[in-house]
């Protein structure tokens, strides 16, 4: 039995969190003198206080075990991801920036889930305050991810990190401290950390407060929300350029690798493989795209610069861009499509299926091979020096199975509305996949806002069924959830 | 050790077969007094007679054990079609009906690997010789490929019929019979007793013999040569489309199947895991399309015509076309699309990665989140009623990944001569998949020829490799195959 009391009191707790965090943009608007979006906030923080608060200690006097059962915490994590979207979306509408809730709710779903697929059309001429806030649902967003990955999937049974942690002692998180509170405290710090750290460097290269604050959340979120509507390439800056590629090249990795770092363990980063792996391929991809680029771009440096720009942005699902790589020659843009089917690292703010799981089917499909050759062999799978077991091949080839799943049935449900199959299926990959970006009528210079309002809402429970590693949303939906058996 | 001059000896024998075959082509060649393809059948039968006995007969001498060993096995199933195609290709060049050897090679071995793939940008005034040998091609390729993963691949330990089989007592095929020789001959029969009811249905509804002929060596090898530019389209006949979609349809299901429903066993057959599924697919694609397309037709009996060929041709990577299924509506071809990725079933002359596959990995992903919701029971995934081993799920785990890295390598080199992702991207799954067309520059009234040579050969590696059921062909550039240990 789910106790939906616990889940509700749980997700008013963190409503009160949101109204918390909307005082910034509240700030912002009071400085700028913006009538909107000091009502729009001020109405929302307050309501948003006044609800939770009440259903809160309702709630609370009934909840009498408070440690979560399992299926409760794959309900609470769903709820609290569409709840978060549902009330951040409310300042977009009442400040009149975005008037369809729809439109609205696509827009906060899509910062939160990190993926920063956008329907607005014009971005520059919206309010200060409303820009904070939509980036800012990118960096609570990714912090989220954080925990979630880190500390409350393990625990379910679910997610990248723990699939790693169950059977080899990699990047084991839990050994970092002792406790899942503690685990999630060290590496928020680190988050908050690079944020500062960002920050500082954008501000030293010339940027004003305002966009150094919003662009690092897009980067560290891997998110991709930009307050110009040429993204990152409006700055037409090299050291921007670099210093976000090598951010978002960061957030695509393992939180926990940086920990280890941080205690001068640098042998254990080389002996990951998903890091080794991870940085493989996007050393790999930038220099393939690089090659095709140097005619346009007239130097190898500066088409190091636009490729190694546009690799770390889609391996990391952050989905910034520099250049409209829609224009790039072919070769370029299908190394980028090739990179949409990777995504980050396990344990990253990154989204897509992960490169652990890549590298694990991969490394099946190798010993498929010795086996079939050699059948009296004995092969074993190795990660990070150790074998795998079973329950982490069975795992991450449900997991494909489900993702593709939900990537064909989005790609179908897209077409019905009469986009062509390109836009369909990249605009499945980039919100599954929490990229942003498609190719497409989604290319980078594009952007959401022409869909049916139908399909923005499955766009947005596309973005959330991938944000929560797929599992823990589809799980849901199985009949045998719901059975007392 | 890999005995070359027992894989020599294989392969030589096959070529003296494949000449005997040429001796078809060359009674029609003779028939219509076609000087040019009588030289070119005649130089190619002769010359493939003459030094395929040589090698046959030197090579018999120097191989005593005559037993195949696992890798000699696979590199015996590559080269034999590899063979084939370099052989088959010789009276096209020869003829002059195909000038470039690359053309020609690409088209032989399309026709063997029963993809239908081709480079001809105008059939029907090429000569009956030539387009008889052409759709000859399909019909023995088909023909190997049900002696293959029936007989061979099992054998090696690779494919899909063996996956079932080892796990669950479904559609077994050696309980059949005996031993190999005498499965093979079963299902040969049933093979040739469907060529001949197709053939005498197409003649019955006025179709003239030659015509009938080829079409029906495309349909039942799920190949998709047609002698006509506007393929079977260019009959414009209800008739003749519902004949080659009940025929398309049953070539794509398991043989084995067959040879219960003459027993009588139908029970069996509903039980079949793999053909409920196949069969589900296939109608409820079909209604899907046509619900898409009763505006373009007119009717719903008339769009279900055009919705249920393509969808059968498609599925069972067929590749026929009745309709430029690219100007159909974008939900239409998005179900297509989806078609692209799943394939006949094991067992059959299709190709793409089966049904069994796709389903087998789909009740791992709902048994995965089963366990996740309720960690302490025990779930099993079951196939034809029976509990699968992990031996299978790794054997489709590994399957996946290899076809989709396939896939992608294709993809990347296709993009890297300049095509568009879309034509990258359904070339790859239209060749891997042994599917014929596309979507874009490969779509239905398109065909292969304006790609560079390059890319050419590239594509006619991609047939083989998804032909042979990825593994086969993957293994030989596997170090470990080569290795002595």
């Amino acid at each position: 039995m789910i106790r939906f009391g616990l889940v509700i009191y749980v997700v008013a707790l963190l409503a009160g969190i949101i109204a918390l965090f909307m005082i910034f943009p509240f700030i912002i608007a009071l400085m700028d003198g913006d009538a909107a979006s000091i009502r729009a906030f001020g109405i929302t923080i307050i309501l948003n206080i006044v609800l939770s608060s009440l259903i809160y200690f309702v709630s609370k006097k009934r909840v009498k075990h408070k440690s979560l059962r399992v299926r409760e915490g794959f309900m609470l994590v769903t709820m609290s991801w569409a709840a978060a979207s549902a009330i951040g979306a409310v300042p977009f509408v009442l400040s009149g920036a975005i008037p369809s809730y729809t439109n609205a709710f696509f827009e906060t779903i899509s910062g939160f889930t990190t993926t920063g697929a956008s329907i607005l059309t014009e971005i520059e001429s919206l309010p200060r305050a409303v820009l904070f806030w939509r980036s800012l649902t990118h960096w609570l967003g990714g912090m989220g991810i954080v925990v979630l990955t880190v500390a409350i999937l393990p625990f379910l049974g679910a997610g990248g990190v723990q699939l790693v942690r169950a059977e080899s002692p990699g990047p084991t998180l839990d050994k970092m401290a002792p406790n899942i509170t503690q685990t999630a405290k060290i590496l928020w710090y680190i988050y908050l950390g690079f944020t500062v750290l960002e920050i500082i460097l954008l501000m030293l290269g010339g940027m004003n407060w305002f966009d150094s604050l919003t662009h690092t959340f897009g980067t560290l979120a891997t998110g991709g929300f930009s307050t110009k509507n040429a993204s990152v390439g409006a700055y037409n800056s090299a050291y921007f350029d670099w210093v976000i590629t090598i951010f978002m090249i960061m957030a695509g990795m393992n939180f926990g690798l940086f920990h280890k770092l941080l205690r001068g363990r640098f042998r254990d980063i080389l002996k990951n493989t998903e890091f080794v792996a991870y940085a493989a391929i996007v050393a790999f991809a930038s220099l393939f795209i690089t090659g095709f680029l140097i005619k346009t771009y007239g130097s190898f440096g500066n088409a190091l610069r636009y490729a190694a720009f546009q690799v770390a942005s889609i391996i990391t699902t952050t989905g910034y861009a520099t250049a409209d790589f829609e224009l790039w020659p072919a070769a370029a843009k299908g190394m980028l499509f090739l990179m949409m089917f990777i995504g980050g690292c396990s344990g990253s703010t990154g989204g897509g299926p992960k490169v652990i799981r890549v590298v694990g089917l991969l490394k099946l499909a190798l010993n498929e091979m010795k086996y079939l050759a050699r059948p009296r062999g004995v092969f074993r799978i190795r990660l990070d020096g150790n074998p795998v077991k079973k329950d982490f091949i069975y795992s991450i080839s449900g997991f494909f199975m489900l993702y593709f799943t939900a990537l064909m049935v989005v790609t179908l449900i897209v077409t019905s509305f009469g986009s062509d199959i390109i836009t369909g299926f990249t605009s499945a990959l980039a919100t599954v996949g929490n990229i942003g970006p498609g190719f497409g009528m989604v290319g980078p210079a594009m952007n959401y806002s022409f869909f049916h309002p139908i399909v923005k809402w499955v766009l947005s429970a596309a973005m959330l069924i991938g944000r929560l590693e797929v599992y823990t949303v589809i799980i849901l939906l199985t009949p045998s959830f719901w059975s007392r058996r």
